[in-house]
């Protein structure tokens, strides 16, 4: 530990020091916990508390059926705003619907239809939920599917492309495409874009109009800190909301729900993606999970995840060099998770979550750790990296009960 | 009101001898309030609001990501057998998952697959969503849309139909179809159906599998008081699971969700029909809405049901003869609220709740009353028609404050 690079009084002179330290005060953070699952899980927004109960006991329990009136019925398109100005998006372009893997099929399979072109491309290593959903659309919409690595991409760019779906910021890796290059050179080969930004919204800098970005789905649970489960949101850009219908036609969609028309009718504008009755609830502490952004400096946001990955690739590197980054070390090229191989790498997660330091394991050998600027400390990054150093030197991982649990999670 | 055949004293007896007066208390019904609009939204059960409070900052506060090991990944499949046992289904054939829409559509065009044949056939007068669902989910199978009016819709089975879709209990009348008549016809025509559940479930005697049915959705906001958008179900005959495919492959619905395989394998059973992560706030809501059913005897909720809608037509037939009962008499043909024309309908509804009696209006002309057993008292349908007279007689439904409401309700 003496030959460390950076002592345990200078890391904690950064927390002293860091613009973003009174944020963590808007969350509820267990005691003696380093939570680095931000990525998979955002924590509980202390204003949610509150919130939950003022939805349940006052709007629901006292305004029953009035709820609708009272704020609930527009709840997708006013919370999609707000998320609209952390991701570069007009207040217009951003609504909140369903999961990811439902906004993803509406928008693939109405996307398929504004050219004639015959072809799905997606990376190979993409998240496989988004494969599964492409191959299902890819069916319905009478696309083919095809997957090329990341690196042969571009090449994979044909005359018969019509969509490019892209995760910008890869699950395990953190790898991060470059926006704008590659909605740029799709556009030149003919085809369009749909990006997914699970991995991005709340974490990296994104400004989709800027980038010239037509359309992306995103996730509530992750870095937007929406509670388990919590709805999805979905981006059109303005040019394109009305040449483009969802394949879902609910009543929440149609240009008057409660007109009860005969035939479908959709929305002007990004509404016709709405499809049926939203989930209140969930809903509800999504939109305090966007709020606890407010007032935050953006910038800070993503100056502190190059900070909080510098140091912890750094002190890893020293005290646990078997533990292999696997992430990109230009934060251009990444997102805000750091991710390190180990062979034993489900089994050292595991005690580290027993030990208070909560990331996640993905196949075959990867421990992802998010950085999450708002409620982590530099502090946690050294507990971290310190149990991470214990846990490997006693080999406090080679315990059946850690490899017994492979089955459950 | 000296000429009624019921006088409020012995409406009152009626409440006393109640067997399922004290199942009232396991719901927050609003002081001075006759909450008739449970078929749209069902009030808050009492032990939602702890509940919620536990998931709220114990599960997401407290455990964080390691809440999906701890209740929420099988809560689809709980609270899905939950519902089972009220509806006649094995606790295996139910799932919930998405909106109600969202499950149309997934079993719609799953269930397209099943024959050659190539027509979509609903009634005309359905409810508009499914109208809407049905529209979508069609083209993108290859099917053509047929329309009849219910009383030729046994005309219209013919040799094509592939699929017919029909809501069990119409959301205005309240009329309900002979499920198990309709399901044995079609299956001679060929055709397969469809049941919508949404205004039956939680309401009218359900046995699905005595009834032969195959393929049904339902809602969980209504009579199954799980909150404002809670999540919907679907159920799948055992028989037919394996048969089926979902073409919104979520990873939810994949084999082994965790095992990240590269090809989309859907899971063995029902579980196959879930997309993306469920919202978990709202669905523990709606656990709790059906847990509210506990230790009730579901013939007594009928019995209840039709008593409570004799005395609502007997008592308005005596007091405001001009409002006209649309509902049919007979309880084996309806479903579980009383619907009323007048063609000042609408403002009527509005001055009613205003009185504290809260029915909802349906275009263009039907004022709709919810007949819930579990918490409603004979009382509250004297309130109702008391009021409804009064504001007749003294034309207090005239005022522009209410037909001001028409464009926003």
């Amino acid at each position: 530990m003496s030959n460390l690079s950076i002592t345990l009084a200078e890391v904690r002179a950064l927390d002293r020091d860091d613009p973003l330290a009174d944020f963590r005060d808007r969350f509820v953070i267990p005691e003696g916990i380093a939570y680095f699952d931000g990525h998979s899980l955002g924590p509980l927004p202390r204003q949610a508390v509150n919130h939950q109960n003022e939805v349940v006991e006052q709007q629901w329990g006292q305004q029953l059926i009035g709820g609708w009136n009272a704020g609930w019925i527009d709840a997708p398109q006013r919370v999609g705003a707000k998320i609209a100005r952390l991701i570069g998006a007009k207040p217009h372009e951003v609504i909140v619907a369903d999961s990811t893997s439902v906004n993803l099929f509406k928008l693939l399979v109405a996307a398929a239809k504004l050219s004639d072109r015959g072809t799905l491309l997606t990376e190979t290593d993409n998240f496989h939920t988004d494969r599964y959903i492409a191959g299902g659309a890819a069916n319905l919409a009478g696309l083919r599917m095809e997957f090329a690595p990341r690196e042969q991409l571009a090449a994979g760019l044909g005359p018969d492309t019509n969509i490019l779906l892209l995760t910008h910021v890869h699950y395990r890796t953190a790898e991060r495409y470059d926006m704008v290059a590659v909605t740029d050179r799709a556009r030149e080969a003919g085809a369009i874009v749909v990006w997914d930004l699970c991995h991005s919204a709340g974490a990296v800098p994104l400004d989709l109009n800027r980038d010239g970005v037509e359309l992306a789905v995103g996730c509530g649970y992750k870095y937007l800190n929406g509670g388990p489960g919590a709805p999805a949101f979905l981006y059109i850009a303005e040019q394109l909301q009305e040449r483009l219908e969802s394949p879902l036609r609910g009543w929440m969609g149609h240009a008057a729900p409660f007109d009860f028309t005969e035939n479908y009718v959709p929305a002007p504008g990004i509404d016709r993606f709405l499809a049926g009755t939203p989930p209140i609830l969930s809903l509800a502490a999504l939109e305090c999970g966007i709020d606890a952004f407010d007032d935050v400096p953006m910038d800070a946001i993503w100056e502190k995840s190059a900070a909080l990955f510098d140091l912890f690739e750094r002190l890893m590197h020293e005290r646990c060099p078997e533990m292999i980054c696997i992430s990109p070390r230009d934060p251009g090229l990444r997102g805000s998770h750091i991710a390190f191989k180990h062979p034993n790498g489900f089994e050292i997660c595991q005690a580290l979550i027993d030990a208070g330091v909560i990331g996640d394991f993905r196949a075959p050998d990867v421990i992802r750790f998010g950085l999450t600027p708002l409620y982590l400390r530099f502090e946690d990054v050294w507990t971290a990296v310190e149990r991470c150093a214990e846990i490997l030197s006693n080999r406090g991982w080679d315990n059946p009960r850690f490899s017994a649990r492979r089955k459950v999670t």
